[in-house]
């Protein structure tokens, strides 16, 4: 059974496996440092598809049938789909998952939707209403560009603050029994709005959400940084990085410097590839959860990582109306599966 | 503890209370049948804000906050919030909870997204997992025309199948314990396509997510229409009211048409306020059950309601590149607080 405690943090005892999951690139993924982990990349960034979008929906179906795949399960014996992405109205989502007929939950937390739906689906896991529940997420570049910024045929400059919306999904199959790494807590993060307005530096305007979330949970929990492998968040990128080491140091004395990573500035080469202030986009995190950080738990060299999937509230309507950008943090605890601490 | 039965549906035998509401709308609402119901009305369609989607967001936390007051416990009370809109990125959500500061998980469902919430609310609520929960959502018809259809000063012809986006907004507070009308049941439905690509005709789109939803219901809790004072559809409006009842007659050979209600049939009057097939949005059947469904279930003049909230997860942009209209829906049952059938 779920177990609140604290002020946020939603405890589970007997821990829910992850028993398949899968991460979906394309040749940018690919060429990345992580590109060997990736479960699959398209050759192409359309993957074969004549719209953006339709191409992210593509990337969201593959790794939804490549985690069911590892898993060994069809889709018929998942029991509920928790899923979203960041284009209007969830269409990566919906027009990826739509053949599917699986029980369907929508949900919305821009970049931390992986870690929303992980954290929903581990919940409903553990108190027994679903046996088997699939979470996933997906974004891309070019889909992204388009409705938060600039049609990438304008050739517009991207200022040193911008990510680099990762053209990915990721998908893991969460079950109450099986083999695999396990979540063993979770927890919801609130809005947190420091007046950042340039939609240009997401990683400025997660950071304090970034930042309330893991100072909640080891308030909660009663735990240190030093009681964890890694504290890994997503897609704050380098700009977003160096904020939340700071803001958890001065408004918290935590430090987390030596167990610190961020998938955004996992996901590619800074050196080589471009990507400003790293990587961003549901799929960002998605992806290296699902393919990196898993297979790193299942093997042991990881064993206790505190994911928190970071996103921005905004809109393209609301950046034009002057509204600054809310953020927000959830969070899961990933462990090896025999880890009983 | 929340138990799942037959292929989708999950009962909730403790029961969860729903110990506040509240409904907010403007003028065009407050001139509706169920004027009368609503806990506030706005004297002006803008709510006293510079833009449309601000003034959603206005709608959003004033439901919220009159929900508070209604159960008589303040916002730090509150352990969750889920909540969503139609509008790109939630923004309807978002800045309308910014300062509330309580733990919040975004969920998109469209015009289900009231059924979702209390659904998801529900869930977590009887599991203990959360003593208190908040679930509400908006629309705006302002917002929403601009957003997927024409903006208002273009002046375009809607056509009788349209449906008038309600400028509303509905919340619910849940918790464990506590007096008011009972969740007793809740389900998550699953994506159904018939091939409808009219976006000006969603109640076409969502008639077949309804009738698969309410068929699963019925067939899982072995039931029939007739242990039900009412099975209300969320906003399918006078066309797919009548495809929901045909189809349901021909795929399941149920007959609802004693019972049936719409929420989209409800908000305004079809002769004198030129809403065209009814009313639709997520504040429509938000605003409705949380004034005048909850009402009669307080009073006892409504025993068991069966509340089926329907969404088409379309896009602006996916509807410009030919897509057809995903339908959804998602259903709580929603009862008296004694009722024990």
């Amino acid at each position: 059974m779920a177990q609140r405690i604290g002020t946020q943090t939603i405890l589970l005892p007997q821990g829910v496996a992850i028993i398949g999951s899968a991460a979906v690139g394309t040749p940018k993924e690919a060429q990345g440092p992580l590109g060997q982990e990736f479960t699959y990349c398209f050759p192409d960034a359309t993957a074969g598809e004549s719209t953006w979008e339709k191409a992210e929906s593509t990337l969201h179906k593959e790794a939804i049938n490549r985690a069911l795949q590892d898993a060994a399960i069809p889709p018929e014996q998942v029991q509920l789909l928790l899923a979203g992405d960041l284009l209007n109205q969830c269409i990566g989502t919906t027009f990826g998952i739509r053949d599917l007929q699986i029980p369907f939950a929508g949900m919305y937390g821009a970049c931390s939707t992986m870690a929303l739906t992980l954290a929903m689906g581990a919940i409903l896991t553990e108190c027994g209403v679903v046996q088997t529940t699939l979470a996933s997420t997906s974004s891309h570049f070019c889909s992204a560009e388009k409705q938060f910024r600039m049609p990438l045929e304008y050739g517009g400059q991207r200022p040193p603050t911008a990510q680099w919306t990762a053209s990915a999904a990721g998908a893991a199959v969460l079950a109450a029994q099986g083999e695999g790494p396990r979540i063993r807590a979770a927890i919801f993060g609130k809005i947190m709005d420091y007046g950042i307005k340039d939609a240009n530096n997401m990683g400025a305007a997660m950071a304090p959400a970034a930042c309330d979330t893991i100072a909640a949970f080891l308030r909660d929990t009663k735990t240190s940084p030093q009681d964890y492998d890694m504290i890994l968040t997503g897609d704050l990128g380098s700009v977003g990085s160096t904020l939340l080491v700071e803001l958890l140091q001065k408004e918290h004395g935590i430090d987390i410097r030596t167990i610190h990573a961020d998938c955004g500035l996992m996901l590619y080469d800074p050196q080589t590839q471009d990507v400003h202030a790293g990587g961003s986009g549901c799929g960002c995190s998605g992806s290296v959860v699902c393919s990196y950080i898993l297979r790193r738990l299942r093997e042991k060299s990881l064993r206790r990582v505190l994911f928190v999937g970071t996103g921005a509230l905004l809109s393209g309507v609301s950046s034009l109306q002057g509204e600054s950008v809310p953020g927000i943090a959830h969070g899961v605890l990933l462990t090896s599966e025999e880890d009983d601490s």
